[in-house]
């Protein structure tokens, strides 16, 4: 009997693990928290294709009834260490040790918080411009954050709304020239500099934020605060030095093989070029194929 | 405002035409034919993730209608010629030319069919063995054709099934040593050389096959037929000489730019590893992002 296992129990992960299963693999996924991952806390989602709206909850939800349906195995454990070793993969858990031919990891990211977002996340304090701008159709914006993924999230909101605020935490932008040319090239974008996040306004949902600047506590009207401060890939658990990494972000190839043979990974641990719950099942869904071919092939 | 053209209006069409809306462009879709592709004629589908069980036309009527809410235009028209030209996309139709800064192509494949498949594709007859092997799971099942693919198709449904008959049209396989060599290592797939599907039998479902092989003409039970005698992508109207492609597919980049500026492919037409809804969804998913920002900067 063909084996994988999974590590992280978001859509990546359950996406690979349906797609394992229907091919006919035992799979084994481990998860610390709710099954669902990230996406069972999103309020609403509207850009999952098939759904004009849907809760996230109810999306995981059925995600995870699907592949419990199809058998999944899931394994309620934190991983440790994942290793490479001449059975194939050692996963050590807080609980137990398992090793099994093929592994795909997809633990997903966390992200930079700024501190102050309190209750607000999905009524307005939001972390993907992607998945929530429209939203915010010609409405005015706030976008926290210095780097490329802000210059990015905030030229992306300056083409959807009536405003885009830009708070950069230092004294310039760290971003490509070009990018910021762009940005700027929109005239509905203020950027501030030295600009700190001191609070969120608003009652139920954002309606401002105080804004620290050059020394001045001024408040921005605004219906969302976009944090574009970073996220970190989960990876901190893996324990192989010849693994790929761009960034931190686990690189695969067309088939979600990592560089380490057997190895796959899926969704927002991985470099890819947009990170969407529907990329990150197509993800899963490669990971999870090649995963059960390559652990058939192990026997 | 900037507008983009998406050509074809399959999963990978509507999906490009969703992100793209969402990110404020005027999407222009061009579709002959009815909106949702060859995943409106699929009888049932369970493997897209999120619904254990969805009959394809719905699936296809829901990412329609998301579409058409974020205020998608549908031109209902032919595409006769795509062309690239200083203005940057020329399309001609059988009523019209257009032309737009960005375009997606997303027209599939259409499979090359044995011919006598008649009323029994959805009821035993399938074109993919990821898409429907699991409903086969401990059955015989047969597999026509004798390349890459109907080697690779077997070798799925070997792990799956209680018996595998491949019925090659020729004397031997076309299909790299190493695939072939993990075919007949499994005891339960039996190759049938100069084997020709004669016809199919079975009141509703699919229960027998009939093939000459070898002069012979014998009679196979089994419980499905799986055509894997290879697809064409559609590309026929696409009159640009530098646009690269690999076995006739369109190839893309991560962001699901072809090798030609401001034109990008997503779904079946495209060299991606694994076919799927959801691989269709996730590829329109960045065609439509990244052609809309390719739109915007274009002006």
């Amino acid at each position: 009997m063909k084996s994988i296992a999974v590590i992280g129990g978001g859509v990546a992960g359950l996406s690979a693990s349906i797609y394992a299963l229907r091919s006919g693999a035992d799979v084994t996924l481990f998860e610390q928290f709710g099954l669902g991952g990230l996406v069972a806390t999103i309020d609403k989602i509207e850009n999952f294709p098939s759904y004009k709206s849907v809760e996230g909850w109810k999306l995981a939800n059925d995600m995870a009834s699907q592949a419990k349906a199809l058998g999944l195995k899931v394994i309620r454990q934190r991983v440790l260490s994942l290793k490479k070793s001449d059975m194939g993969f050692e996963i050590v858990t807080d609980k137990g040790e398992y090793t099994f031919p093929s592994a795909v990891i997809a633990t997903g990211t966390a992200h930079n918080k700024l501190g102050i977002e309190g209750d607000y996340v999905g009524r307005g304090v939001s972390y993907c411009a992607t998945c929530d701008g429209a939203f915010f159709r010609n409405r005015p914006v706030a976008v926290a954050g210095g780097g490329r993924s802000a210059v990015s999230e905030a030229t992306y909101l300056a083409n959807l709304c009536e405003k885009v605020y830009l708070l950069v935490p230092s004294a310039e932008l760290d971003a490509e020239q070009k990018a910021v040319e762009e940005l700027v090239s929109h005239a509905n974008v203020q950027i501030l500099y030295n600009a700190t996040v001191a609070s969120v306004c608003g009652e139920d949902q954002v309606r401002s934020v105080k804004v620290y600047s050059d020394g001045q506590l001024s408040e921005i009207e605004t219906d969302a605060l976009f944090v574009a401060t970073g996220a970190q890939p989960v990876t901190d658990f893996v324990q192989i030095n010849d693994l790929k990494r761009e960034r931190g972000y686990i690189v695969v190839d067309g088939r979600g093989e990592t560089s380490v043979k057997g190895l796959f990974a899926a969704g927002d641990v991985t470099s890819g070029s947009l990170k969407q719950i529907v990329t990150a099942c197509a993800d899963g869904a490669k990971a999870g194929s090649f995963a059960s071919a390559f652990s058939a092939k192990a026997k």
